[in-house]
């Protein structure tokens, strides 16, 4: 942990838009689907600048997305646009690239959670200035979670079996954004660059490399309101939320 | 693996509607809660038998809970009603107690799963006919899910820290039904009557029992309409489906 700071940190947020939208059905790039008549990337550029109306924003499209571009171009204040990479990590790593050096802090946000509320960036934040090098909102998990492996061949109609049970209560839904010391992230993503493939592909945040450093990952409160919209049910429930206003509270 | 059958299995339901709402804010156990008008556990119980028409029913609902119980009288169909316990799997065990003694398989079902589609009852009870003793629906993990521990007192203001990142490709978020031959599941609840009060505590589903023995469990494909409904957030999704008509097609 850096020593507790009284000031706001200088911070950047990288929101990557890279998602391909497989699953919303829309044939475009997730970022680029309507919610409530606007681009997922409008919602959530949006609510970055309202929680942190100072931070510098860089955001990762699909390479050669020009119409992505223009989402960006329309919104009203400042993001530089980077083309993104084949990996998540790729696309953050060239939004980092474009950030001034002189950051402090530095919060990697999903364009898909386009609905997360002010308060679970400013709970990100504030750990951060409070000293933590590395942050991340998280939610209790509701299901119970297996760990499972492949079935053996056409065993009872079924593909998996399970192998584990993890103890629920110390498990957490992770969400974003989530946040960190500049130059640890940037150390961290320069230390995945020499990751295999394989390594590489079973990277889903940013907390995982950071972790590989040996730092301390520190857990705040998230929301039910920062879902990650993956699927068409998703969309529902994004819709709903913003038709009844309960994006405006806390649930 | 028991040999497999071409014949359906006689099929028995537990129906566990033991939940304290508390989350939902309602102030009344949580499947008397009204969803488009009408209690959950009245919806569960239509999935249920909509699903399984020769299936019997038992319903656990809480100790001295008559409302609940005039809610299962207005059911059109047949459903036995017991007293549930301290633990969801007391009153999994006082539910079997007054199932017949000749079921092949039996159905574990959340009525707080009150949207469950037809298709996840279904590639259960096929699983079982097929031969497997324990079968779950489950559902990819859309979150990073971390492992994490409570942090040091006051560390950066955050309530816990990270352990450790399991594998997500490996995960699964199980739901309910869970099915079991009849006489398996009903030794797991009499080893588990032997758990301290901690252990007990810790048991979220019944395939936790049937592991514990040894016993091989398959993993069946799940439903993103079989939420487990425990937020107003939850509550807010299953009317926007309901209005919406959703529930009639799988997701």
């Amino acid at each position: 942990m850096s020593p507790s700071l009284s000031r706001p940190l200088r911070t950047g947020v990288v929101v990557v838009a890279g998602g391909s939208g497989q699953r919303l059905g829309y044939g475009i790039p997730k970022a680029r689907v309507p919610l409530a008549g606007e681009p997922m990337l409008l919602h959530a550029l949006r609510a970055v600048q309202a929680a942190l109306p100072n931070a510098v924003i860089a955001v990762a499209v699909p390479s050669g997305d020009t119409l992505m571009r223009t989402i960006c171009a329309r919104f009203p204040g400042e993001v530089s646009v980077v083309d993104g990479g084949t990996t998540r990590s790729d696309s953050v790593r060239a939004a980092l690239g474009v950030l001034p050096a002189d950051l402090e802090a530095v919060l990697v946000h999903d364009a898909a959670r386009a609905l997360t509320p002010p308060e679970v960036f400013h709970r990100v934040a504030a750990a951060l200035a409070a000293g933590a090098d590395a942050v991340i909102p998280a939610v209790p998990v509701v299901d119970t979670v297996k760990d499972t492996a492949p079935a053996p061949a056409a065993a009872a109609a079924a593909a998996r079996v399970v192998t584990g049970t993890p103890d629920r209560s110390r498990l957490r839904a992770v969400q974003t954004p989530q946040g960190f010391a500049a130059a640890l992230l940037r150390r961290a993503h320069a230390a995945a660059l020499s990751f295999d493939a394989g390594t590489a592909a079973a990277v889903t945040d940013d907390a995982m490399l950071v972790e590989s450093l040996g730092t301390e990952v520190y857990v705040v409160e998230g929301s039910q309101l920062s879902l990650k919209i993956t699927t068409p049910l998703d969309l529902v429930l994004a819709e709903a939320i913003l038709a009844g206003g309960h994006h405006r509270q806390e649930n």
